[in-house]
């Protein structure tokens, strides 16, 4: 579920095709650096000398690449009544809440899944014990609820909160799905839309809220933003079985480990069922079972089931492309463009 | 912390001195039951089937009190402004809005806690383990936000936002200082405040900023929440060592076990420092190291603790009592008059 990668294709500067950064991406850039500084800016208004602000520091700027904050300050750049004197601050501190948002539902998770690293340093859990990373994630939540007062838009609220609860409701469903190897497709498909799908659908639609004149592009930015996260999912499920730990900067078979039942081991299943090869399922079984890697990913290999994830997260990033078409063009709307085909075709 | 026999001595219906219930305490009661149907109302509403619902239920309705919901519902009444027909929902809301944000802490200080028994029943982690735990109080967050639309009040949210971090450093301040025998008298203060009197005072002040021309009343409104919510917990704490066990419906001892250093405790230490009486304040010392009810219940007795103890819960009820002197006379404003000597004059 880690966003390693997506970031650093996301950043036109590092692009070889451009010479120079364009107008949306500098002002894209200015501001991520806005959003830093309400991160970090947050934390330090508490009179009761706490551990509570080390904490959030340290979950705040443990590495996190901010694609979603990145994605809210994209749109807004792509909408046609975007104006950034009137704009520019209620947008960054949406973007702001909604990092923050994502941050405290990885320290509960964290604490749920009882991971010990987290973009390779230890989480909070394991540094703090449980009990403060549960108070961190819930006072990240705080955090994230007075950046949006700025704004003063109840409907952001609204969606942020709803945003939380199918968050929830993902996290929820995963574990109750865990080791589960009747799980459906459509069960998979909403589990990934709960817990990857409605934060990026969120990041993609708030700039409209906020923009006037653009609640048309509301649904299709949701279109955009929750297929984006989708194919970005996908796309982290299929390296989870197939990358390389050194290229993907942290282990593979993290999934099997948790007994997370994803679309590779999914599809392989449904082809040694289609096959009716009885003795291939079982082993696969087995070995998913014994979270035996090796053998998971060697019954994998003996099927097309990962080219068959890239056709899936191909048709997302498909759907997502084709959403974006109610925009004009700009060039903001060409970096937003540019993303799902990004989301799909790395390697880390 | 858990709230048994305030409530029973607020409801008036139960009062004897009263032959029946005032328009303002029927009012109330009619208040409490669309509370009820707020809280069982905004569960059912997720396309998922999960076992959230269920949890979040469960909890809810685990035979808590109301104390906060009432106290919202009653400060409402009191307001000269207030009108019913245009202000009675909004009250419901944010009355229901804040029990659930009271009941989603206490299921993360359960978590926290590693507590067995809330109210008498299994704690929602002992049922479902901790990681459902964790995820139903997240959930409740999102419903409290998902309440407070209604109202469409900017203010309410930014209160209730800050109300809860207080409530997460309430709880970190506590852990720090958990078994800390030098915990100063200032530093309990803070902590009971952060853990109990910031939620008793949004309660107390919420419906000042929901009903018009009210806001001269919501500082008095603070001050009469705070210091009832501080009468209200140092009498719990008083409870925790002075109480027979099956008058208060629960164990003793809970705070000594947890090495929660409380007021009782705090004030026996000192008063053996005061008479330099080495012998007994190492005594004590050991006892509470030892968690030895019966000992530190002896060594508190051989002191004036419990009736100094007594003396800063009425301090703080007078306080709370004078804070109301800005409301007009009102048979509301008596029913909340009553209020912080019942905080304190309980046996459970």
């Amino acid at each position: 579920m880690a966003a390693q990668g997506f970031n650093a294709t996301c950043t036109q500067g590092q692009d070889p095709s451009l010479q120079a950064p364009s107008a949306p991406a500098a002002a894209i850039e200015a501001g991520l650096a806005q959003v830093e500084t309400l991160l970090n800016a947050t934390y330090t208004d508490h009179q009761l000398e706490t551990q509570v602000n080390a904490m959030c520091m340290h979950v705040i700027n443990a590495g996190g690449k901010r694609i979603r904050p990145r994605l809210v300050l994209t749109v807004a750049q792509a909408l046609p009544q975007y104006s950034a004197p009137r704009d520019h601050e209620n947008i960054c501190h949406v973007a702001a809440a909604i990092e923050i948002l994502h941050t405290a539902t990885l320290v509960h998770d964290d604490v749920i899944d009882k991971a010990p690293l987290r973009r390779g340093a230890p989480t909070l859990h394991e540094l703090e014990g449980n009990h403060a990373a549960v108070l961190a994630g819930d006072y990240l939540f705080t955090r994230c609820f007075a950046l949006l007062h700025r704004p003063r838009n109840f409907d952001i609220i609204a969606e942020l909160s709803r945003t939380l609860s199918q968050l929830v409701v993902g996290e929820l469903y995963q574990l109750e799905h865990e080791g589960d190897l009747n799980l459906s497709l459509e069960t998979y498909y909403q589990t990934i839309y709960a817990k990857t799908g409605v934060l990026f659908e969120l990041a993609a639609c708030a700039p409209a809220f906020l923009v006037p004149d653009s609640t048309a592009l509301i649904e299709p930015l949701k279109t955009f933003g929750r297929e984006l996260g989708i194919a970005f999912q996908i796309t982290d499920d299929i390296l989870d079985y197939s990358a390389n730990s050194a290229t993907l900067g942290k282990d593979v078979g993290t999934d099997l480990n948790d007994q997370r039942i994803t679309l590779p081991v999914l599809l392989a299943l449904q082809t040694y069922e289609r096959r009716a090869d009885k003795n291939a399922q079982a082993e696969l079984i087995a070995a998913i079972k014994q979270a035996d890697l090796g053998a998971v990913q060697a019954a994998i290999a003996a099927t097309d089931a990962l080219a068959q994830c890239q056709a899936q997260a191909q048709a997302a990033s498909a759907r997502a492309q084709r959403a974006l078409e109610v925009l004009p063009d700009s060039s903001a709307r060409d970096l937003l463009s540019a993303l799902p085909h990004k989301a799909i075709a790395r390697s880390h």
